[in-house]
């Protein structure tokens, strides 16, 4: 138990402690903090504790303005860190709890705070490892017999993604103009996105030095380069997707914008969540093979209020024990090729859809290609995003809301 | 005329001046610098001569280690820099010429220099532009009538890259390992890659402040956001590449290096090089639409030199002019949906393939898949790089050499 009060239903007890950067009115230097309760605590202000044998040279990392040098450092100093803060957040220990000044200046509330992006990011790479989103989206495109690709089940299908677009909670986003082609018998056109989705994705940051560029990881390392998740909102143009995508890949239909959650919750946090995923079958190649259980089981849910509506409606309750490929199994496989990965960098799962239609991670599934209308309530039905919509992804110890206001300017929130 | 010996041969007349980062044995901070003749001009060390109106309050962009904040400054501020650089390389200017201490901390010779990436690339992307290459390609791939893609000749075709794995000529590349399915009908493997190719490119650097997210740049103020060119070697792993592409695009096949030659040649540089690229039909969308010449008529070539000759044989001769969209079009279109581009970005072209056999870009095309095995002499043909192969990239103001040593560490030099 902590000595700072925590709701029941706060997302933030002293067994979560995700960490963010944040700033506030009186000093808006971006600073690195960890969410307990509705607080903050400001970690440049109590670097002088942190005095284990990991951490007492590198306190420095703590004045840092992103989490990318705390990201380098590693396992055992992450541990070490976790460790001292959940000591000194306790009841018991009288360090933060009775030095008035000192839990004065390290405490804000998280309502005061302006949130930042938490890492300076290098790369960010989206992958698409949910077998049911794949298989959706291919039995939409290419009929149920060629729904998986061939290579599918053989390995991760990821692509690099725009860094410099993504942006947490909060952030304006505007719907994007771009070049389509809705009858394919006349030219294209471009206009603003008529088909604007969500994909409700979690992602992971890049933590430890980093592997060399020709030098690949190994699959008993690749705990020791995953620092933690953020809920992810892979902003999607599908009209824009379409008419781009062939040979290359997404390009501007992904690259005007990604929403992350600002908190980053870490890997010693999920522990309990560590479960088995599914079975893989056929068996990957021996470079993907891994033998300890590598699937975390987090409920994720997805809602829609339309603007003039006070009801959030459930419209996706999925987890992310459905993805196929685990994130160590991504991870491998991008730097198979000696790919280097550095701290910081972001490496998202691919929509996360599940084996039901309830559970499915983006409207394009949601209504079927169009077919199947979402009914939200008597007289409100939704295929892709109107003005106004907000949207709000969940889980147990992350809260991501994403809000569109107009047409032309889409706020998201996430927190 | 420059007081500094410039051979006839030179790629760095007093007309050229690129910018590079370099750094010595004596002093191993990198700094900013600029090519002239077999010396380097050290910017940091003259930087109180810069007192222009645009630089005079900015002279400490030439402290940084990387060109990033010089590159933000915007087109005035590298007009008059580049103006000042020719007044005090001048004969007939005794600033530098007549202060002998000055000279002696100011110009290092190249052959003493370690080079380092010239930018921080907060992102790469590559382009697929040059129609002779997607038409080369997709005849191979899907037949001669469905060579180009639908979307082609609407809309420059680009992906987003890898920019940690992008490095400078010298810096050894490994042979990739990586996911291939040679035969169809069987199991994927897991092996070195067999069929590793080049891609011959240029790629500019973004200068400027960078466009806001959710603001695209339009095209009459494109100019104002290319700082200067490279060339650029886009190693592809083929046989990674064609296994997992479907439907993301290119990721391990090309994440594992690409090697840009370290000197940036500015636009201003290049003014004589102007010309008009291909007619474009269909017209362009509005968008899309440019008025003035935009294309850039720089020679290219390479070379390949087996281990155990001396003889470097011409396998392509080449030309920026013959891309289909312009480096404009290119960054237009990349922002059109709001993407926003940072200074430091890096953008390829796309392997620069001409009209005739003699100017395809990838030994892919040279040796047409496999079925025209190119005759570099009596008794040594290539398909695709064997160790040993040393490959030279070179155009009139900047020479790119790549080299292959071991079948494991290739090692790839330009400048
Ligand atoms: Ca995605
Ligand atoms: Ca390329
Ligand atoms: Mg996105
Ligand atoms: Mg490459
Ligand atoms: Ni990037």
């Amino acid at each position: 138990m902590s000595f700072i009060e925590v709701s029941a239903d706060s997302d933030f007890p002293i067994q979560n402690l995700p960490y963010g950067v944040f700033s506030t009115k009186d000093n808006p230097k971006p600073r690195i903090g960890v969410a307990i309760g509705s607080k903050i605590l400001d970690l440049s202000s109590i670097k002088h504790l942190f005095d284990g044998t990991q951490m007492k040279d590198k306190q420095c990392v703590f004045d840092e303005t992103t989490l990318n040098k705390f990201m380098s450092l590693g396992r055992s100093a992450w541990k070490e860190t976790r460790e001292r803060l959940q000591e000194l957040l306790s009841k018991d220990c009288p360090t933060l709890k009775d030095n008035d000044q000192l839990r004065k200046q390290a405490f804000v509330e998280q309502n005061d705070a302006i949130m930042h992006l938490p890492a300076q990011i290098g790369d960010y790479t989206d992958f698409y490892c949910s077998r049911e989103h794949a298989t959706n989206v291919g039995t939409m495109f290419r009929g149920k017999e060629n729904a998986l690709n061939p290579n599918w089940l053989h390995l991760p299908v990821g692509y690099h993604g725009r860094a410099s677009s993504v942006v947490i909670s909060g952030t304006d986003i505007r719907r994007p103009n771009g070049q389509t082609c809705p009858d394919e018998t006349k030219p294209p056109v471009f206009s603003n996105c008529k088909l604007l989705d969500i994909e409700l994705e979690m992602a992971f940051f890049i933590g430890g030095q980093g592997n060399k560029q020709g030098e690949p990881i190994p699959m008993d390392q690749a705990d020791d380069y995953i620092f933690g998740l953020v809920i992810m909102n892979d902003w999607s143009a599908r009209d824009i997707q379409k008419w781009e995508y062939v040979p290359l890949g997404p390009f501007n239909a992904k690259n005007f914008g990604t929403t992350i959650s600002p908190w980053i919750v870490t890997m010693d946090a999920l522990k309990d969540a560590l479960s088995n995923g599914p079975t893989q079958d056929p068996k990957p190649l021996p470079y993907l093979t891994q033998q300890e259980p590598s699937a975390l089981n987090i409920d994720l849910q997805v809602t829609l209020k339309p603007a003039k509506s006070s009801t959030e409606h459930t419209i996706c309750q999925s987890n992310l024990k459905y993805i196929y490929w685990s994130l160590k199994q991504m991870l491998v496989h991008h730097s198979s090729t000696g790919c280097n990965l550095r701290p910081g960098d972001l490496i998202g799962t691919g929509t996360i859809s599940g084996p039901t239609p309830d559970s499915c991670g983006s409207l394009l599934e949601i209504i079927w290609r169009g077919t199947k209308p979402l009914q939200l309530d008597e007289n409100t039905t939704r295929k892709f995003l109107e003005d106004g919509d907000t949207i709000k992804m969940t889980s147990v110890f992350i809260d991501c809301r994403v809000e569109e206001k107009l047409n032309k300017d889409c706020s998201c929130d996430c927190f």
